[in-house]
């Protein structure tokens, strides 16, 4: 492997934190930005400074905006609230375009491995957040993992003595996929969870 | 597509700048930063400034280096050497472990389309060189596409005439490629250049 000058070897280290990027696209990205105008760089440097400055957490669901309520909560359905682990699982949520309610961010999911229990999550502000707007159905939206699938139960326990109707996203085949290359852990649920037709 | 609150969004788009990079990757890659401890992101931001105050051309070859000459300039002999067009180049060439020479940085391939000429790139530099290291061999490892043969051809009509020997890196089938994908001009090229075994 080559050695990079030292300011170039930090910034190639720098972005190997990013998702996904390993040595060989880190050092592309470096070269991009040693090569880029200087106006552009601090264009760069600029936006990474103001994400992190003026990027917060949504009083009430816990996703990012940059004022106090985040857009969805300030005009969606606060009666209807879909549970996610993270931010960016709204994302692909919000792809769904005819959902109309709110979503409230977890900030991770149980897991006594990591030591992360009830309290170390946002679960006291879901139940806050159901006796004040009166919410009638909680979606649990977290992945079909161990730990997504304990979170759910364990949110779902505590709720329903709260008179709230949970639900979780259906688990089975995705569509367009070949039932041959489906693993039977899906296959066995998808039969156990079939629906009339 | 879901509108990101205006500082994130400002990042996406500084992101999608870096080669590759998509309006979902670069949502990834903000997101991250986002999250990240306030101290991470500094030393991000501290990266790039570093790498665009301190990185600084070689005053021989033109690569990147942070001091006045590159560490392959001061230590490598510089009656070999080999010219690319990009700094970038220089990495690729590096892998090969065997090269002794130095390199000459280019910046930039002839080409009349984009209003590049001979004094856009760094030839005049690479003729004072030849005369003050008594150059040997020049070897052109420009791309084998229309731009970096004809560079590669009007650099070698300007130094024969010095006495210096200019070589051409072989164009033929890459080694482990399958010869019935390997396209015409390539074949063509490799049964041209055909050498007695």
């Amino acid at each position: 492997m080559k050695n990079f000058v030292e300011p170039i070897e930090k910034l190639i280290n720098e972005f190997t934190r990013l998702p996904g990027v390993g040595r060989k696209t880190a050092s592309r990205y470096a070269y991009k930005i040693v090569n880029m105008q200087k106006a552009d760089a601090e264009s760069f440097v600029n936006a990474i400074i103001d994400a992190k400055n003026r990027v917060r957490y949504c009083s009430i669901c816990g996703n990012y905006t940059d004022s106090d309520i985040c857009s969805t909560c300030s005009k969606g359905n606060q009666k209807l609230v879909c549970v996610v682990a993270e931010p960016k699982d709204i994302l692909a949520l919000e792809k769904v375009r005819d959902f109309s309610g709110v979503y409230h961010v977890l900030h991770g999911l149980l897991s006594p491995l990591e030591g992360r229990g009830p309290d170390e999550i946002r679960i006291k502000e879901l139940l806050e957040r159901i006796s004040k707007y009166q919410v009638e159905e909680v979606i649990m939206a977290t992945s079909p993992t161990v730990e997504g699938e304990a979170t759910a139960m364990y949110i779902a326990k505590l709720l329903k003595p709260l008179g709230v109707k949970v639900t979780r996203i259906a688990q089975g085949v995705a569509l367009g996929s070949d039932l041959e290359y489906v693993d039977e852990v899906t296959l066995s649920r998808a039969i156990l969870d079939r629906k009339e037709i």
